[in-house]
């Protein structure tokens, strides 16, 4: 374990040291980390839609550690896997402890944290209000902006891009948003390279996702990426979600036919 | 308003009292209801996963008048679509006001209402929680079996076929789960016709949907059947989300192709 922990921190330093990357190399790495320490995903507790927050999170949650552990009591699950899955643990960080009333399904929320003794996050996601008259409050938005800065991971589902996009870090990026505000965005923030042409967009650290479960299939990507295929074909059979690529397609998973070519139903749950 | 008051409460009065009752006479009832009072959508409060709740409250929230109201400021919607809307409350039941924290992502959400307190329910949704050793309380049992006897239809997804399999109201019923826990729920409620033939299954006034996202696709088809396809598209645009026909196939929106006869992502978010 602890050879493990030197070799995950010798191979961050170098891939931190390198402009050019090998999605091979971060896979590697982040099986070193997944071994070695929890991973921190934060999310701000403003009136967000709920699926914006919940979704990503319990689908990425459900390719994790505790879940694919409770899971297996069910059923069986390659133990090698179960090693290999990451530890989330997710912060729902607000300004104060006070309870916050979300824009959907009449949630009402507690925070896990505040932004003053919330621990360092390894990714942050940015979830979507109704931003007709949403203003985000300067403590949330220098937080947004410190985590761009540090290079770290930030996502956005549904309109959280336009929430990203008034602290002045998507200046010069190129974007998207739920295409339902996609005109409104446009317009109240010309410096972004909006697009509404694919699911997702990446550009450097940011993460940009359509409606909330198009930026389910983001996370669903980042997954993959991260983890692998066999991990996402976990995570996704516990929600019994399938995701789609980049352009909305189904082909993360194979499609499968019976004897005389009818479509059945994909591999997630046989 | 008054005649149509009037006009729905005798359909319903006529439909209650029918053995056999035709979708579209339902169709048109939900019609009239939705011109007429909230539909009041309760979930009970314990540590479910947090998806089994949020993903179907949001999505046919998405259809709501709340939310497409909100969503016109954006985007062209027909005035008598959102006139048409159903308009839904939503209610989390605690057995107190105490928070609970989900299962997953995890999320600590405070009862908008008490068992004592709730008003009267149209619609139940019982979520899942890691059914290992999870103890419905006698209360919430009793809450259940009232909801089902006074012939209301509750849903449930993921496990929360098994949680309502331990009240009893399941005993003879045909009825499905999530996949994963599927043979247990089989030798811990023998007395239950389980199936994993299709992602949801209805019988009489129980809907039972498998995994969490399975369950989306439930009550995209009740809401379909309730309210129409043109409402059920809204619903989805504001997720971007695609549901699947109850054989788990993805023929619910008309696929779309090029004229190459390349596909297309569906006419979701066009």
């Amino acid at each position: 374990m602890d050879e493990l922990r030197f070799r995950a921190a010798m191979l961050c330093l170098v891939l931190d040291s390198r402009a050019v990357v090998h999605a091979e190399e971060v896979l590697y790495c982040n099986y070193l980390r997944a071994e070695m320490a929890p991973i921190h995903f934060g999310s701000l507790v403003y009136d967000y839609q709920a699926m914006d927050v919940i979704g990503p999170f319990d689908l990425i949650g459900s390719g994790g550690r505790f879940i694919l552990d409770a899971v297996s009591f069910f059923t069986d699950i390659d133990r090698k896997l179960i090693d290999r899955a990451p530890e989330f643990v997710f912060h729902h960080i607000g300004e104060t402890l006070d309870p916050v009333r979300l824009l959907t399904s009449s949630l009402v929320v507690n925070p896990t944290d505040t932004l003053d003794d919330c621990p360092e996050l390894d990714y942050l996601l940015v979830g979507g209000p109704n931003i007709k008259d949403f203003k985000l409050s300067p403590r949330y938005a220098e937080f947004i902006r410190r985590h761009v800065a540090a290079g770290k991971i930030v996502f956005t589902t549904c309109t959280g891009a336009a929430v990203l996009a008034s602290t002045g870090v998507l200046d010069g990026k190129r974007a998207t948003i739920n295409n339902l505000e996609y005109e409104f965005a446009r317009k109240q923030y010309p410096k972004v390279k909006w697009t509404k042409e694919t699911k997702w967009v990446v550009d450097g650290n940011i993460w940009t996702g359509s409606g909330a479960v198009a930026g389910m299939d983001m996370f669903a990507h980042w997954f993959k990426e991260s983890f692998g295929l066999d991990l996402l074909t976990e995570a996704s059979k516990g929600l019994d979600y399938e995701p789609r690529d980049i352009n909305g397609l189904f082909k993360v998973f194979p499609q499968r036919y019976d004897e005389n070519g009818v479509q059945l139903s994909t591999l997630v749950l046989p």
